[in-house]
């Protein structure tokens, strides 16, 4: 019987991979409108590096751009990119398709629900609370917050302890193959595998730990009964077994 | 004759003490309205205590609240306040009654201006970028990035040696008797205080360095025509005594 479903958050819940581009790209235009001399593609496309070494959480982006790019650190610049970014994501923050629906069929069938998800504890609250999705949740689990990053065991551990049940009465639900399903097949959750975003063709290597592949978040309840009729089924058999 | 007159920056050019109070008062509210368990009086003096004793460019306002009222640490909370804490922000910036027209007269008179501001550089820049207020000014000295500050004789020193005048061809504006009215005049600049806001009853003690007291800044343009007539008085006086 399944009884929690969990979540990831980025691009799996809030649409965030489309968000930042946009964010990013506002951002590199008004730098650039205040005065940058650098054209569009070669500061973007030295962002988008600096990102991918530093990571997406690096809080200082937009001065090491001017760093990287020889330019002298003016702090207007800077506030410039921190501007556009900003209003940008507050501007265009969406959930995913089918989330809210996905999500109240979920509550309808009496099932609990979790996040679990890398990152800055206050930024992904905020993400969560600016699309007033806290209602639906029980529990979230925040790495930076709970200080292990998926997929470690332990976060999924902490998750299941939370709700005090077994791994097998719970489904990851996430847009990562290596951090979400591979993550949560080590400690034995259900997988499912949310085909969608930037990592829709990464970590192909993992695709052994999705029990199920979605592209659409609809298809999570039948995929939910699916799992807890197959087990009703297993014990059914047990029992007949025994007679 | 004067060349170039110097603004200092929150509550001069931009009205941050009533934005900040706003900001602040919301950012409760939203915490408490996401389960934080205490009342707005409590934790709003709490926070006002805290802003006294960090200062109001501490950026762990909202975490240092829930340790000092010795709730957990839910970043639920510290992220409803922020988001609260920006969005109005954000709403309510606004320019101090007179700024634009102010600096529109004195740009037609001939004269160049400048900040001269305390504070985070990027926050500052944010401001002015956010009001729009950039063009008016030939430079901007934000102390966090001189790496000095008010009253400071070195940062009234370099806004001098920026433009390349004399400190008596230069107006300071501000309404902080000490950081703003004593600093400036140490390096011989003329000195105007705006009295406003919430300094506007205090640090009397050094009111005896302000040349001018003004409660609206329309009445700059006025000051800076005297002052230039005034010495424009003395040398006709001293071309007079030469003859």
């Amino acid at each position: 019987m399944i009884r929690v479903v969990f979540f990831d958050l980025d691009d799996t819940i809030a649409d965030t991979s489309k968000l930042a581009e946009m964010a990013r790209k506002n951002a590199i235009e008004n730098m650039i409108r205040h005065g940058m001399p650098v054209d569009f593609d070669t500061a973007y496309n030295e962002l988008l590096e600096l990102i991918s070494e530093y990571g997406s959480n690096f809080d200082k982006h937009f001065d090491y751009l001017l760093r990287r790019l020889d330019l002298p650190h003016k702090p207007k610049w800077v506030a410039a990119g921190v501007i556009a970014y900003h209003n940008t994501k507050f501007a265009y923050l969406r959930e995913v398709r089918h989330v809210r629906r996905t999500l109240l069929k979920l509550k309808e069938m009496g099932l609990m629900l979790g996040i679990i998800t890398d990152g800055n504890p206050i930024k992904q609250w905020e993400k969560i609370l600016r699309l007033e999705l806290d209602p639906y949740f029980d529990e979230v689990l925040i790495s930076d917050f709970v200080g292990v990053k998926k997929p470690h065991p332990k976060i999924f551990r902490k998750a299941i302890g939370k709700f005090n049940i077994e791994a097998d009465e719970a489904v990851m639900v996430g847009d990562r193959l290596y951090s979400d399903i591979y993550g949560a097949k080590q400690v034995g959750m259900h997988t499912v595998w949310f085909k969608y975003g930037k990592y829709a063709d990464r970590e192909k290597d993992y695709i052994k730990y999705a029990d199920f592949t979605i592209e659409d978040l609809k298809e999570l309840p039948e995929i939910v009964e699916v799992l807890s009729g197959e087990e009703k089924e297993d014990s059914d058999k047990k029992v007949h077994a025994d007679r």
